[in-house]
């Protein structure tokens, strides 16, 4: 990795007011200095001052980790030990850079009883959410990160294509579970997350992938995703194992047409709030609206959900670079559910897809 | 689950002048409710206040995962839906309790995201750490919990077992971490890591298992843990392919006889940096105390790391029902290191050993 992200990050922080940044483990740590540290009790904490030299606070002995991140070219390393408190070694960090007292941004999946203690420490100080500096770094994707996208999309399109070959009435949502988690692995470097929601189990948009044992006539939800070179993949499909239950072609057909609407409405300058209401606007019309019961999509990069979200209310404005999935759903109670979801990319004039499997429901 | 943990945590919160104790996605809430939420963008909190009904704020398309894990049974949900701001619905409820300008517990783990828009939100409320109110709950195991450690621990003793017919030359850290996971499965519910870490990887405590090509006449650590009904194992121990490299053997031998120093010194009364100073003085007076880099063990539970810590400076006093690993090591840099990890539970005159794999290294 170059200083280039950190540099970016510092103008941010300029923009913004902010003195310093503070990163603990997080996509944003990785994102900024190439280290994927592990979240632990013991403090890891990238300071980025506004001006002067970053450093990263880490224990001893994930030193040797966090040098093979190479992370210690962009931020010196300042190892503490098991005896050491690390919060008066931050302290110190800001002190030395006249931060102690200014306004800082605090990662915003950093554990609370870090920022807690920080906020003892440093009583002089304003608190912000990360995010203030990090959002606009990461919501508009450079080129290499939008090719990234399109290198892990291809990968777990080549998974859902796989996935009526492991669906059959007699195995369970795991066993399938643990097939897909295989095949993921295949052009991933690791999984995220399986969903396999089968029969009425597909009603609940986060089911957990359990004992129910597949049956002829279940429609199944399978919602998937990995990592690749440090990028996210996500997409939904659907899949029927026999003849589909009544009502549920029907039902597909609005979903198909309503993600297909969201799709088309995605260009630069609209609002996110547009592509949500033209998803919602088809299943509301077919008489479905009840059941839509979450956002139309998520955005999408280093970490699984990120900025923007596509939902009622947000009227941040659509911009060329942005990548976000497009995901509309029915789900009906005690029955069943359907969700077809691709990632798309924002371009100039308007929009890419990142992901081409059929978005038809599959008979297996 | 029933209600007697919430009410442990009420008494609690009284001892500690709490008025609500606030707790997201974390082993916590698990502990407390039994429900495994996932970490999410979308709040998630469990609101208990010290008089009154307490309240689970799940965002309403999690709702059905909630009700299934019986949460609901104990704390009533209170549902959110895309385009309502659950900070204002975690307020009013707090207000409705007179809370609102009180002590409030977030737990430690709670994304600093949160926190932030609810110190905004609740200007005048004073804000401590979630483990003043937990810690006092979680230290000391029920019956029932040391119980579920020492299944847990029968478990990966079992895959220890196993580890040597898994490593030979030829075959990648990688391939051999696959198939250990494969076999923590067997008899737990979740893989919670798997170090395996070979030749001079063996240095780094916290080496993360990679492409390296096991050769004849390397140390390898390994360090594996998975849950299995809701509790944490952790055992490390050592292996060597072939005949053990320069000078191992007898460092091996100084760390058995450290660990075992460090067990004898468990027993209600005594703080927990003796146990600490016991495994290190063993180490320092053989020569290698600059090679012992971490504490001697942590808590174990509903989590993998967790109070006590077993560590230099900790005067916290050892008490009956406390369960944490002895985990002494010693690592030579870009030779090789080693280490020997059990978990013991504190009995009313002593110790107790969960593990009883031979802590010798094992030649393969």
């Amino acid at each position: 990795m170059t200083t280039q992200r950190l540099e970016r990050a510092r103008t941010a922080m300029r923009d913004a007011g902010v003195d310093a940044l503070l990163v603990g483990p997080s996509a944003d740590l990785r994102y900024l200095v190439g280290y994927h540290a592990l979240p632990l009790e013991r403090l890891t904490l990238l300071v980025v001052p506004a001006e002067g030299e970053p450093a990263l606070v880490v224990p001893e002995l994930e030193a040797a980790r966090a040098e093979e991140s190479g992370a210690h070219r962009l931020a010196p390393l300042r190892p503490w030990s098991e005896t050491d408190d690390p919060i008066d070694l931050v302290r110190d960090l800001l002190r030395r850079r006249g931060a102690q007292d200014g306004r800082l941004a605090l990662q915003d999946r950093l554990w609370t009883s870090f920022t807690l203690q920080l906020q003892s420490a440093l009583p002089g100080a304003e608190w912000v959410a990360g995010s203030t500096v990090m959002r606009e770094l990461r919501l508009r994707k450079s080129p290499d990160e939008i090719r990234a996208l399109h290198e892990v999309g291809t990968a777990i399109d080549t998974v859902h294509a796989a996935v009526p070959s492991l669906l059959r009435p007699g195995r369970t949502e795991a066993e399938v579970g643990r097939d897909i988690a295989e095949r993921i692995l295949v052009d991933h470097d690791e999984v995220n997350f399986v969903i396999v929601a089968s029969g009425p189990n597909g009603a609940s948009p986060h089911h957990e992938t359990g004992e129910r044992v597949l049956q002829a006539g279940d429609a199944v939800v399978v919602d998937i995703g990995g990592t690749r070179n440090g990028y996210c993949s996500d997409v939904t499909r659907d899949y029927v194992l026999g003849e589909a239950p009544d009502g549920y072609a029907e039902l597909h057909a609005v979903l198909e047409e309503a993600q297909e609407a969201a799709v088309r409405a995605v260009r630069p300058g609209v609002p996110a709030a547009s592509i949500d209401e033209a998803a919602r606007a088809v299943i509301r019309e077919a008489g479905y609206g009840e059941y839509f019961i979450h956002r139309t999509g998520h955005g999408i990069g280093v970490e699984e959900h990120e900025e923007p979200w596509i939902v009622g209310g947000n009227h941040q404005t659509i911009e060329a670079g942005m990548a976000f999935s497009i995901e509309p759903g029915i789900y009906v109670p005690g029955r069943y559910g359907a969700r077809i979801e691709d990632i798309v990319v924002v371009t100039e004039d308007g929009v890419e897809r990142v992901n081409h499997q059929p978005r038809r429901f599959v008979v297996c």
